[in-house]
């Protein structure tokens, strides 16, 4: 059975218990959440989220470059007026650099990818410093509140840098 | 208090009961999920996943361009060998267009940003293909199986598209 088989199973028992069905679109909180792809991070579960309050954006890292489309139809178009970062320890962004995943994909693949980043870092703390930045110096986006965590998969503990 | 600072005190509660400090990081169900950024979606409730299972990347729409780097990254470093693709039903990316957006953001920021897209579509089964469909034929991407859902915001079932 595919994975997606098993979230077809799963999401039966769900929509079983299902009471959500008259959420507006726009976050009842008004925060973006910008926070990694990793497996062992649950936003809900770790920040308190229900179904209805925040936009959840999530890529390798928790990169606020790879989040500024998403981010400025958040604000322009859905209201939200706070953005929250979370990088978290063991990433695996720590983990290369953008010349070694190009090599890895040239060699798999025989593209050259040269010009692709991928948007590792090599100290997380600074990684969350430079994403805070990022969002409170671009011009495309709104000036609110924007604040930086460190999620440790050790604990599940967030702490703040910014 | 801050959005920011009621995720600090929800995160209390979430670390005093957490017991999952020694997953890996690598996903162990090898797959990695696509899905919009809207509020009123939790992957992890409605798709039945636990911390450790799966890499989620979320952006506007669910969009699979988007979300290239990430799926990279969780491929050849994480180990993934399956995506999914999630939109949804009332999705805001259904409401505008590239031009309409462009607009607003030039009308409040005073930037061009007409070389920007946004992607939004217009056909929301249609946008479920086109992102399964990106991934299938992406060079990049590895062969691997790719399926695409809607979820319905009003009732919080998906429904297989491709």
């Amino acid at each position: 059975m595919s994975v997606a088989q098993e979230f077809e199973q799963a999401n039966q028992s769900y929509v079983s218990q299902f009471t959500k069905g008259d959420l507006a679109l726009p976050p009842a909180r008004k925060v973006a959440v910008v926070i990694c792809m990793d497996a062992r991070i649950d936003p809900a579960a770790s920040l308190g989220l229900t179904e209805g309050d925040a936009h959840v954006i999530r890529n390798a890292g928790g990169r606020a470059t790879d989040a500024l489309r998403s981010v400025i139809i958040s604000q322009r178009l859905l209201g939200t007026r706070e953005i929250v970062v979370v990088h978290h320890t063991d990433c695996g962004m720590l983990t290369f650099t953008d010349n070694d995943l190009r090599g890895i994909v040239k060699k798999e693949t025989g593209h050259n990818v040269d010009h692709f980043s991928f948007l590792p870092f090599s100290d997380l703390e600074q990684s969350v410093r430079d994403d805070v930045e990022f969002f409170k110096n671009n011009p495309l986006v709104l000036d609110v509140p924007v604040s930086g965590y460190v999620y440790d998969v050790k604990t599940g503990s967030i702490k703040k840098i910014e």
